[in-house]
């Protein structure tokens, strides 16, 4: 661990209040040491760098000019809030980021005052604030409430429809839009251009796209810029920028790292808004560290590292990622079949897409934030002949709900659906948990899901999602390492709806959905120490069920245990439903399905978070003894 | 029924390739016996007039323009495709629209081959469009892809994330604004008084927006005007309409009744397009027919009616409809509690929020076709103080998921979500059923989930939902008249997580959750003439499950059935977890969940399609019978 660094300012600021007595030029200084405190904490914890970097500067301003945390700042997706947290009254624990029993690595409303809003996906920010601003004026909550959101989730429907909204109402609102041209990748949506052509080659003071009415916010050494600016327009019968046109006032774009400028625009707007406002800065992802503003990722998410070289220290791996399994797998398929393109929501890297777009640039497609239209778009690619792996997390799938029921699902178009992120996933904490697509597909009339056991199963479930023309299909993967089993060179489709037998045993059988067959075997092990020997399955599918399999594994023992990395309603309610209506209920059978419980379980390692969850192999084992009335030294009861 | 009308040209087109020998003049007279035919049919099976009058013109000339099945019209939403549907080879059939057997009231997939993908819900057209365009262009299915969308539908996140991709790709893309200042309700948002301005006051020649580059794609008699325009727009440094900001050209606005500016404007697009364009349309909901332009909606849905008259023909009703009592519940918590705020998207008459608005204007939102922000609005406004009644319909719902996890769920704020339409809803068929929303709720922590078994159990459920404040809540109830019950004058909230017993028998239990309720009683009756007699409980919650209720029907009797009106996943697959974790199926006990079947059930009416559905009087008595092992004649097997 490093010494911390010596930050003699910041050390006086406890909380945002210490901050009111400060000139604007110890504010500067605020920033500088807030900047450094930041990176050194980072170093040791890991986590998002880049893009609170790149808000150091407003952060202050920020707190500063309002009255936090009665004046609310909703930071939108919140991997930025790191020197937020800093400043507000968490810098002790600050170490502690995105570990267990630590400080979140978003916004948190349970964690501290300051986080009027949590969040972690993106692009909710403005809705949010909006809420606020209306709740203040109908006599709730008072203060000003205050978005800052990124570019990247500006392309967003989302944040679309909550400016259409806010634009309708009129109620005085401030959005900060953190122009970094970055979100996690490169911004990619025509919204993108057009923001870079606010600001393309123009000095800040010139304040070309300075518009009718925003004026008078500016402090006054830029009214002059502004009046020619506007003076340029005057025949403009259409309202300047596209925010205008949403009904908001449009002050910028200005430089976000000169404290200067935020320091006096904040302090105008304060003053003067009256209706929904935008400022438009201008920063950059990584700012004041080189290896971060270098990276081509500017620093997003980063391992711990050395505060000098910025070189990451990743523990060693020993298989490789599901996710670069599932990329060369596809990549394999498309190599073979010209009509298989991929598509994801801003996650190149994440969901593995990026070599894919690196061979098949024309066949891929990253349509920014935005599931809602990746899923529909995908359902179009494939009435039109395409076939189409739409690759996006659990977690973010939720906001493409409704496209995956009525456009892809109703029409049973064959939309293949790649899920990574299912179940727990370590640091990210309970809002990127993949926890509810086995329940919310596996209702859904026609659709195939399919959980991969391994790496081994995922190539073949790549492959059988690509063979697969009848109807949609969904296939399901952890955020990790797989186990370390060989790949297949030449991997078949699976026969759709059939399970496999792992290991035959007696009296208790384990069906398991998912990687957790790894406990399950592990489990095992250990029950085979106190005589006891499971008979295990990996069933594949939760829809269409293996019935044969099922049925034969209630009949042929006394207790049957599912598994499953799922919240309930998903794989074991449909075996349950299963067993029900063929009456096997009605005469006994011990069963019991193991899903993840019934809380928001918080950010610490997935190993961890399944131990809170009570999935590992212990709990299994536990469950087995359990249920065949075994006490724990062994003995039947 | 009335004699239908003579149309001697319209007889003549059997498909839309009998469109492409008339002159432009005998084009015009299609559309008038279009509009006359459409008026006719729909007098007699009731249906969505308003917006398909609107589109007549724009049908034919769409139609008679491109090659149609091989170039695909994509209308969005899909209610207006009435014209349309007569034009493609199903007049036969028009007067079977919406019913059992019938033309879907939608487009749809499996119905035609003029119909390449269908619709229901909004904003889903351009998306679509962009998977045909890119799909063609790699080799897939040929044609141009043409989505017309309307402007209420624009509000919608989803139709901005397809521009912002589609201008990004800059594939040729055609996209018809059908702007009629209406969806359903009056459109809300800044979009909307944005489109305004592009028309407001100005001739259609005039062309005031017409922008850089589209002047070519306009037929000559139109350049003029527009090089004018675009003269008075030189000095503008941004791109001019909100449109061209997004990378489409724009053409417009051209008067959408005109045959002769539509027929040159698409033919000039036809031949020259080669990247997205939006052609701005001028059209009337309801045009041609007065009885639909005088109405509010526009005659959006309509009764049967009197084609002379415009008067509808509906049944009259014995039972207040469930809407209506939630709308007055709801007020009279209002006038209680000035914190109740209220939320809807798009449909202030379809909630019944219409009178909630009408008394407290600045405590009702209507916020646009827009879900998402709906829900994290919602959840703003609760986190700042606020009482807020979301009030979706169970299938619109579907769009915000994301929202309800990621805003309302986790962060455990007490929004309050009135769901409309649960269950079968008839004439709107399998795209509008709301059968998802227990399961998709109630696998989430710290959630409340309520189902109303009548109106009175709906009033209790409103002020149940008013005083919670422990998180979030939910209650549904259906489309449709309640079943007459007394409504309680002073609704007692109630007792979160606990049933009610109805009746008590023995031998088999039955568990209701929502307004199954009735016909379980329907069958009970039935039932007792046989000598059985099942007790009755309504559980009326899913979450939390009255534990002692259930455990104790369970011990009591040798038989459960659980029923719903909704997808497996849900309430019984939380009932079923609870009965195997508490050992209860070890030895022995026979359980049934009655679930809505494994596949999206076509319109009809409501009872009809309980009757595919499996979940009527007849069935819950069948499946006593066969769970006790009756068989028919009143035996023991």
């Amino acid at each position: 661990m490093s010494q911390p660094p010596e930050t003699p300012l910041l050390d006086k600021v406890r909380i945002p209040a210490d901050l009111k007595g400060l000139s604007d030029a110890q504010l500067r200084q605020v920033a500088d040491e807030l900047r450094t405190e930041t990176i050194a904490a980072v170093s040791e914890t890991g986590g998002h760098l880049g893009a609170g970097l790149g808000v150091v500067e407003l952060t202050v301003a920020l707190h500063s000019v309002f009255d936090t945390p009665k004046d609310k700042v909703i930071w939108d997706v919140s991997h930025q809030c790191y020197p937020h947290k800093i400043l507000t009254g968490r810098r002790d624990r600050i170490r502690t980021l995105r570990q267990k029993d630590g400080l979140s690595g978003f916004t948190k409303r349970s964690e501290s005052p300051y986080d009027p809003f949590g969040a972690a996906h993106s692009s909710t920010s403005i809705s949010a604030a909006l809420g606020f601003s209306v709740a203040r004026d109908l006599g709730g909550a008072g203060g000003d409430a205050i978005a800052v959101i990124g570019d990247g989730a500006m392309s967003a429907g989302m944040a679309f429809e909550a400016m259409n909204n806010a634009g309708h109402l009129g109620k005085r609102l401030i959005v900060i839009l953190n122009d970094n041209e970055m979100s996690i990748a490169p911004p990619v949506g025509a919204m993108s251009s057009y923001l870079s052509q606010l600001y393309a080659g123009a000095p800040f003071q010139d304040l070309k796209a300075a518009a009718k009415g925003a004026v008078s916010f500016l402090p006054p050494p830029l009214q002059e810029g502004a009046r020619r600016a506007k003076d340029l327009l005057k025949h403009m019968t259409v309202g300047g920028t596209m925010f205008e046109a949403l009904g908001f006032s449009y002050v910028g774009p200005i430089d976000g790292h000169d404290m200067d400028s935020l320091l006096s625009v904040l302090r105008t707007v304060k003053a003067r808004a009256t209706g929904p406002i935008l400022i438009h800065a201008i920063t950059k992802k990584g700012k004041g560290y080189a290896p971060a503003e270098s990276a081509q990722d500017k620093g997003h998410a980063t391992a711990k590292f050395d505060m000098i070289t910025g070189q990451q220290k990743k523990a060693p791996s020993n298989a490789p990622s599901y996710t670069s399994v599932f990329s060369e797998a596809l990549i394999k398929q498309a190599d073979a079949d010209d009509k298989i393109v991929a598509v994801t929501a801003a996650m190149p890297d994440g969901t593995g897409l990026a070599r894919f777009m690196e061979r098949y640039a024309s066949r891929c497609f990253d349509v920014g934030i935005a599931e809602q239209h990746a899923v529909t778009f995908a359902a179009g690619l494939a009435a039109g002949g395409m076939k189409p792996f739409c690759a996006l997390y659990s977690t973010f799938l939720q906001r493409g709900y409704d496209q995956v029921v009525h456009d892809v699902a109703i029409q049973r178009l064959p939309v293949r659906f790649a899920i990574d992120r299912a179940g727990l996933v370590g640091a990210d904490g309970a809002t990127h948990a993949g926890s509810f697509d086995i329940g919310f597909l596996s209702n859904l009339p026609g659709f195939t899901v399919m959980a991969a056991a391994d790496e081994a199963e995922l190539v073949r479930m790549v492959a059988t999602a690509a063979s697969h023309d009848d109807g949609p299909i969904a296939f399901r993967f952890p955020r990790g390492e797989g186990v370390g089993v060989e790949i297949p060179e030449d991997a078949q489709p699976l026969e759709i709806g059939k399970g496999r037998i792992m290991q035959q045993g007696k009296g208790i059988a384990i069906l398991s959905f998912g990687t957790r067959l790894a406990e399950v075997e592990k489990a095992c092990e250990s029950l085979g120490g106190k005589g006891i020997t499971p008979t295990v399955a990996d069933a594949r599918f939760a829809k269409p069920l293996d019935r044969d399999l099922i049925l034969k594994l209630a009949a042929d023992h006394d207790a049957l245990i599912t598994i499953e990395e799922g919240a309930i309603g998903g794989f074991g309610s449909h075996v349950a439903q299963l067993l029900a209506e063929e009456g096997v209920f009605d005469h006994g059978l011990k069963f019991r399905s193991m899903v993840l419980p019934d809380i928001f379980i918080d950010q610490a390692s997935p190993r961890d978070m399944y131990d809170v969850a009570g999935m590992n192999a212990e709990h299994i084992e536990a469950k087995v003894l359990d249920v065949l009335g075994v006490d724990v030294i062994g003995k039947r009861a």
